[in-house]
């Protein structure tokens, strides 16, 4: 596929008049060619006017057929082959190999939603019948599933080109569940965005969908996000980045005269306490395993644990954590961006009272200033000095571990009490531990959408079970989860029909149940006569 | 019981110190005794202080015991017999009957959501276990469910002073999922909230809940309201009132350091579509029915039809319809704020460019001004020009309609378009209607959280499939309801556990399901062995 670099707004293609923005190698720092131009505001309009139009009738396209598309954009994803790796390598910095992985990944979260909307079951059906009889009232038939809200803004992350980008998670859940979808490209990867973009527009053409179910827009700076969070007749954003971005924009949307949902990820130091046992049996393990989680994809995972909490002897650990974090080596970041803000947080960071700094290479000395490698950096405080100062919960996009001693249990307990919200939080012992510390499991359920029993908080199940959000600053909204099975339900909104007629009923809700799905039936669960599940 | 006046804070009472406020007589003027005592900060603080710290151990309290505590409130609000009755009564102008069926309304609600936690199934429970083969990593155990969230406000209703008040919806929703809850009184029936207040913390303390887990707030003014909106330790807020106060508490909401979910049900004008076969075929009955929606309760419903749109000849009905408004006594509304609004959204809807004011009657003249009686009234305009004027789209609390004629299909279809989200849409018509009019169906379904088909808006089932939601500014969250099963949803997030030992796993997870609760495991619909529902 040779790259065009304009927006794909609906079935057509954006103009090649606005500003210009291009890929970089972040290994060289040489700019990538071609030129990709930001789409215009009549572009942003006519994406989002396409959306709505195709919103109307998206009942029209029900489960089976939103499954086919799904799977199309898997197909495509993997028929563009290496072609598709090579240019991500480029535009990331990311090996080739963590490209395929990643690119397995997002086919395989497009097929297990494809499997979760063939099924229906989702919608989480309700009928309650109606008694004529009733008293002193007859009670009215009432049948409720949910249903898509609208057109849907996806705003792509930097660190998962494929995964979290234009055919990643927002963009599937959306999809699966009956929106439309207008996704901003991620400056940092505008190739790998449209390699992306024309595998969904390609399969929506398959299999006959209305023109506007997918549009995808770039951006040279602010000005496409903003005309687009802010369109009257958007429903809908899903965004993963800084916190910084995540929070101008639920401004944004939640200062439209009509408010809107809004999904941001942005920013988690996944808190890993390592208990007393754990530090005396096993700190040689502890540390290896800690050191490989905290230093995977050059940190720049938003699981990456940022700050490990340790209670007890720590010694041994610490010497051995520091030696493997400062034995490995550099790596390349995403972009300029992200590694000078990497660099500026190393030394801010060392700046702070207390905090004692064990080993740093953040800028490694081989390598020109161009480029975007950087290496480990390690920092120390006693848990005291860590409660008395929030700005070390602040994320340090990289990999750079905060080493915490809590000089007592209580101490412990007032550090889980004290944390802000989390994507995940890890706790390292025996199972007796956890009996032990059960006050610690409480506390910490309050504050994290994933808690860890001796495991890393990187590496992101997709399954039906998995939570990947948590408590504000985690999320802007911790009632969600940006993975898994649950993540289908963030684009929705239960909606009921009272008294319809059964033909005039979503099949879903229809009373002879002709898609098979599970219902709840008079209150109770009801299996389908052909459980295909 | 011996009305106090003071606020119920955790298992105590707070002071008599704060300004003072009063319960009033609508239908007389007189203002009430005793005196109720505006809460103080220090008082607010105490009571989401308490409410913290009881969350902590919230797991302690599992849905068996916390069905115990909602069962016992209904039995606590039905042991009041009429001495509560009368004095909801003498604060709201409702009539006994009315207020009796609401209290079982209540009650129902109660035992609805404690027959709901007792079971435990709502949890959604999901289990994906682990595979130590699996390539290229193997795959951990991951358990998730359903957890509340943390300190809950609930701002009561005016308008349904058991249903949507101290133990209304909100309050039982929260509780139920595991949450603690703060009410702040409505000033309009400070004695009956003192009474559900009550109901609440006799059954808390019965059944050894921690304290904190229910407290009563009175309020005077909005000092205590934006107290405990902006309280760090509040982590969610449900409130059911005007669309000035909804939009006032949900900027405060959202701007908080850490922002929490609100849900306000705001404003609704419940448009009801009279297609023309029903026009045709049984006016008079069309008339009849929509005339007891319109001014049930003084037309003080949030379902209330407060905007009919017709196509065809409608002659014969608007007529009829404006006869029987016309003929209709006048009405106590519930407060002298409310009665003086309707007033004035009368005089103000009546001097809108085009609209022609077929009968009014909002002050009663045999009544004195002091008094809340107020009568009905009926606007006609044009199809063209209600598209014109946005203002028309305003909820005017009280038995006021506004019949709007669409001259085509089109201009019928074009006033769907342009509605703003409402709780409930009606179309009145026949089944061939429906099939005639599916892109009406499908413009409304966008627009709604319940499609009524040849029924009123007023009269909202509890049940499981019910929809109380809808797009904003119906309510600030249409993801959302707040009546029937699916409240339960509203002040709870995911939170998953990984390789979690079994004995440390809440029991909803634990592998031997000793709760015998519906679940997910691996993928599959699970029936519990011992099925109870």
């Amino acid at each position: 596929m040779e790259l065009t670099g304009q927006s794909i707004i609906g079935y057509g293609r954006g103009g090649k008049t606005g500003a210009v923005l291009n890929g970089f190698n972040p290994s060289t720092g040489d700019v990538l060619p071609p030129n990709f131009y930001s789409a215009s505001e009549i572009e942003v309009d006519k994406s989002v006017q396409l959306a709505a139009q195709s919103f109307v009738h998206s009942d029209r396209k029900g489960g089976k057929e939103r499954a086919l598309f799904l799977r199309s954009i898997a197909e495509n994803l993997v028929q563009f082959g290496e072609t598709l790796v090579e240019r991500t390598v480029l535009e990331t910095g990311l090996a080739a190999t963590r490209v395929r992985n990643e690119r397995e990944r997002t086919c395989f979260q497009l097929r297990f939603f494809a499997d979760m909307v063939e099924d229906g079951s989702w919608v989480d059906a309700r009928i309650d019948r109606a008694d004529s009889a009733r008293i002193p009232v007859p009670k009215p038939d009432v049948r409720s599933m949910l249903r898509p809200v609208g057109p849907i803004a996806v705003f792509c992350a930097s660190n998962f080109p494929l995964a979290f980008s234009v055919a990643g998670g927002d963009t599937v859940s959306a999809l699966a569940s009956g929106n439309p979808v207008i996704v901003l490209a991620h400056y940092s990867h505008p190739g790998t965005a449209e390699f992306a973009g024309t595998a969904i527009r390609d399969a929506a053409l398959k299999h006959g969908f209305p023109e506007g179910v997918f549009s995808l827009l770039y951006d040279s700076g602010h000005h496409v996000a903003q005309a687009l969070v802010t369109h009257p007749l958007l429903k809908g954003v899903g965004f993963t980045g800084s916190r910084a971005g995540g929070t101008a924009l639920m401004k944004l949307a939640n200062f439209r005269p009509e408010p809107i949902p809004f999904y941001a990820e942005m920013s988690s130091v996944n808190p890993v306490f390592i208990l007393p046992s754990a530090l005396k049996s096993r700190s040689d393990f502890v540390a290896e395993d800690l050191h490989v989680s905290a230093t995977l994809g050059v940190g720049q995972f938003c699981t990456n644990p940022g700050v490990v909490i340790t209670m007890g002897d720590s010694g041994a650990f610490v010497s051995r954590f520091t030696d493997l974090m400062a034995k490995k080596d550099s790596g390349v970041m995403l972009n300029p961006n992200i590694a000078a803000s990497y660099r500026r947080a190393i030394l801010e960071r060392s700046a702070q009272p207390d905090v004692r700094l064990r080993w740093t290479a953040p800028e490694a000395p081989e390598i020109s200033e161009n480029t975007c490698r950087v290496g480990t950096a390690v920092f120390e405080i006693d848990g005291r000095s860590w409660l008395a100062n929030r700005v070390l919960q602040d994320e340090v996009f990289g990999p750079a571990t905060l080493l915490v001693h809590a000089e007592s249990r209580e101490e412990l307990l007032q550090i889980a009490r004290c944390l802000e919200g989390n994507l995940t939080a890890t706790i390292l012992g025996t199972a007796n531990d956890l009996r032990d510390f059960s006050d610690l499991v409480s506390l910490l359920q309050t504050k994290v959408g994933r808690l860890i029993f001796n495991g890393s908080p990187t590496g992101v199940e997709v399954c039906e079970a998995m939570v990947h959000g948590g408590p504000y600053p985690a999320t802007s909204d911790g009632r969600s989860t940006s993975v898994g099975g649950r993540a289908i339900f963030r684009f929705t909104r239960p909606v009921s029909f009272q008294n319809f007629p059964d033909v005039c009923l979503p099949p879903e809700l229809q009373e002879s149940n002709p898609m098979g799905i599970w219902r709840m039936e008079d209150g109770r669960h009801i299996q389908p006569a052909a459980c295909t599940r």
